[in-house]
């Protein structure tokens, strides 16, 4: 390996938004993508365009807006694979990202006897030649094609050369070895990475990629151990999100590198100061809650609870500090705005926090920015986060919450009554419950005659102090689809009113537009 | 290696008790140990008898309630020794667990010129005699004692092996090898643990453990690797909680070794159908949110969003999971109780869950469940969980919120009204603020006439459908030290209070306590 360049391959709109519960609106996607891009990531992954038209427009929106690499997923199928140029055609540099699956388990579990083969040698076969046509019909549209062997973990190491070796030779110039299911070790996975450079005989003309789920907590280990034997590229997503337990951590496997530049000299070109917004806005957009003992962007990351860490803390940084908060972007001392903050200090220091805000969009974020200044004497940069996170994103025909009363004590029935509008419509309705948000969601859905099912609930003040603003979460499901709905307020539950009111608004924009996509839906993959 | 046999030190009761925030009162700390040997940890470190009064009560509790090995954590000093010892000596198992800083960082940092030498030479030889001298005379009180070399991953190797030899020379029969800072790379940790078996001459002596932090995310993967170089004890926590970025999870590591048997053939005696449970209780009782990506416990881990994930779910469960959910306790279908459900059932229950009451806290337990009951009528395992974890652990001499008041809304002044009682003291007082819950909080400090920063507030739905039961989480700081409180109703609001008064309450019997400690405090340690 002459170069110690690692390629980072933000996966957050891709892998990222399908953890359960997290979805994220076009806005949103957006506003993320740009954020990625100030981090310095080389290639996001905006998403899968053939799998809704919704996640078509996102990624087309994303392509427009950036200036790096932006790839689109594509299974192994012309479809698939048009759909996702026609995406990003317009991006300065496109990578259209295909995939087949390789491990015996997928083969034999996914592909059926008419199309692929009736024994497992005739379906591995099968599969090679669809790799080469894949990457093959990509590469009529573009140059920069990527090539993922879905379950590379669990697939024969033998086999998975010889798919490598066709997908290099059709033209892929990036060759991902995804461990899907998180189930190599990080000895195993490198070991994995050092026998295909051995095996695969054009394995230079492609730069090797790894995508490591995290499912027994080693996908970080496994990224690193394959970065040691000559990866060069490493998929992952802010905060770990993604499919079950998660991807690898962007913001760990970077200071990882850059911590330890004495023992490996690789390095990113990742700004590792904007790490800390980026987490803090992936997590307020997708309502991915970041645990406290998170490594790198954790709440507890920094701080140092018993006495003697604390007294060698005072005495000495590096007795118990590997590295600093400023390094990632977590600041001690915090700009406050304040009532008589402008537009233009408003304007700027949301720009530092990474949200890019056209006239109009600014213009009512202002509007809030005051109403919660006169509330709150100093308004810090996790209230100014919080407010991103709120009504700025809301579509244009969703329901409003726009009066709410509700009384609840030890001794009284709780009771909540509310209006509701959209457009010209009103709707007006009380109802009691459990508590007070029972109450409040059981007059909400009886305004709306609809019933959902509460999956998760969660409130949380995201700034501390007395006056903090309350960003609450709302999960419901229907069927086999969730969707979240979040909402803030300086009062608990309003926040709860608004939060359950957009998860419902979601639910129904969804049961308007989804029946075309059902069917395709159901058949939709990912790596 | 002979024996592959795996031993678990699980040291959440001591380190993980050191989370920002993660304070354990008695009774729980009891629990949790009850809960750990069911799990089938071999050791359990109960905590730092010498740092407080409460830390020595709270380890001597649990070395008289469980059989597992029980270890007491004392730095190289005389005082430390001899009181852990005293903490665990009724215990059928006692371990004493000295230590002292190796690294070049942690002496030149916090060892004066006085009493260790001018020179780093003179200070390193002084903290050799330290460790033997520590080692021998923890060896005239029980015979089970290890050793730990403090930030040993920052450590030059050559001075390790020295140390290290000195202490198992003195009798320790387990040498920890701590990465404190959580600074070491899987490949580097894992030379340095064969590196020292090369070295140290006496080391079959003696088993070699590890015990590694998290702040690069690698916690469990230098676990790991350590363990394919001859360690043979893990120390670790329940969630992977600890300072700062935590510790290396029990459950990561346990199920690592699990899922893999066919790549190493390491083992460990953890009843793994006993995680879930254990996980779920530690959440509780500490107040430490697992995050849903979190591996092994998330709410997600064992979710499947995209489409064809789904699809190829039903058509082979192998083709994305590599454990199933039950392997570790998550129970599709949860037994249910309902208001008609004996004490005789919920005891029943509760004993499946780990929680083991005693006659008066049964019927304590047994009334909330009865209320409970008779507002919902499924009341499934998570409520029992949540149940548990809230007024079972009151202490007698706290104030308890015997009634609330409140009324909010959009166009309204937000009023709390609050009676507070203490024995025979009753308290009762009215605030506004910019939402029922600030009032609230406003209310009861008033009524207390106390002033405290709030530092984060966290409310949750912990089980789903519409008559979900909340659990408020709030966190106050005082100074150095904060405090959290848990409070669970059906209502949010009355969760949130009750909440808010533990944790004051919390604050109120330390600033009681504490001023006999605070000296002693400020120079204890931890690795």
């Amino acid at each position: 390996m002459s170069d110690n360049r690692i390629f980072v391959f933000d996966t957050t709109l891709r892998d990222g938004e399908q953890s359960p519960g997290a979805s994220l609106n076009v806005y949103e996607k957006v506003e993320i993508a740009r954020q990625l891009e100030r981090l310095g990531v080389d290639i996001i992954e905006a998403g899968f365009p053939v799998s809704s038209p919704t996640q078509f427009e996102a990624v087309e929106r994303v392509a427009g807006e950036v200036g790096m690499t932006v790839a689109a997923l594509a299974r192994a199928k012309e479809i698939d694979i048009k759909t996702a140029y026609d995406a990003i055609k317009h991006s300065a540099k496109p990578r259209i990202h295909t995939f087949a699956s390789t491990s015996d388990f997928h083969i034999l579990g996914k592909f059926g006897e008419d199309k692929y083969g009736k024994t497992l040698q005739e379906k591995r076969k099968t599969v090679v030649q669809m790799s080469y046509d894949a990457v093959a019909y990509a590469k009529t549209f573009c140059n920069d094609i990527e090539f993922s062997a879905e379950d590379a973990g669990r697939t024969e190491i033998g086999y998975l050369a010889e798919v490598v070796e066709a997908a290099i030779s059709a033209g892929a110039l990036t060759i991902n070895i995804p461990d899907t299911t998180g189930y190599t070790l990080p000895s195993e996975f490198g070991n994995m990475i050092a026998e295909l450079r051995k095996r695969v005989s054009n394995i230079d003309k492609a730069i090797i990629s790894v995508h490591c789920h995290n499912d027994l907590g080693l996908g970080v280990a496994n990224s690193i151990s394959a970065i040691e034997n000559g990866a060069r590229q490493v998929e992952c997503t802010i905060n770990g999100i993604g499919e079950r337990a998660g991807n690898a951590s962007l913001e760990e496997i970077v200071m990882a590198l850059k911590v330890r530049k004495d023992y490996f000299s690789y390095y990113t070109n990742i700004k590792t100061e904007e790490i800390y917004n980026t987490s803090r806005m992936v997590s307020g957009f997708t309502g991915m809650i970041v645990q406290p003992n998170k490594a790198i962007v954790g709440e507890n990351a920094f701080a140092h609870e018993s006495g003697i860490h604390q007294d060698g803390m005072l005495k000495n940084r590096n007795t118990y500090e590997i590295m600093t908060p400023e390094t990632v972007g977590v600041r001690k001392t915090k700009i406050v705005l304040g009532r008589h903050s402008g537009r233009h200090g408003l304007k700027a220091r949301l720009d530092e926090l990474g949200y890019k805000l056209t006239g109009d969009e600014l213009d009512r974020v202002y509007k809030m920015f005051t109403e919660l200044a006169d509330k709150k004497k100093e308004v810090f940069d996790d209230d100014l986060r919080t407010l991103m996170g709120d009504e700025i994103n809301k579509e244009s025909d969703f329901y409003e919450l726009s009066n709410i009363q509700v009384s609840a004590g030890t001794s009284a029935i709780p009771t909540a009554t509310v209006k509701i509008t959209a457009g010209e419509e009103s709707l007006m309705e009380s109802a009691t419950g459990d508590g007070p948000v029972d109450a409040l969601f059981n007059a909400i859905e009886r305004a709306l005659d609809i019933k959902s099912n509460v999956e998760s609930y969660q409130v949380r003040s995201v700034t501390s102090g007395r006056q903090a603003m309350g960003e609450a979460l709302v999960r419901i499901r229907s069927g086999e689809k969730s969707f979240t709905g979040r909402g803030v307020s300086t009062d608990i539950i309003e926040a709860s009113g608004k939060a359950f009111l957009q998860a419902i608004n979601y639910l129904i924009k969804f049961q308007k537009t989804n029946e075309i996509n059902n069917h395709e839906k159901a058949k939709i993959d990912a790596i």
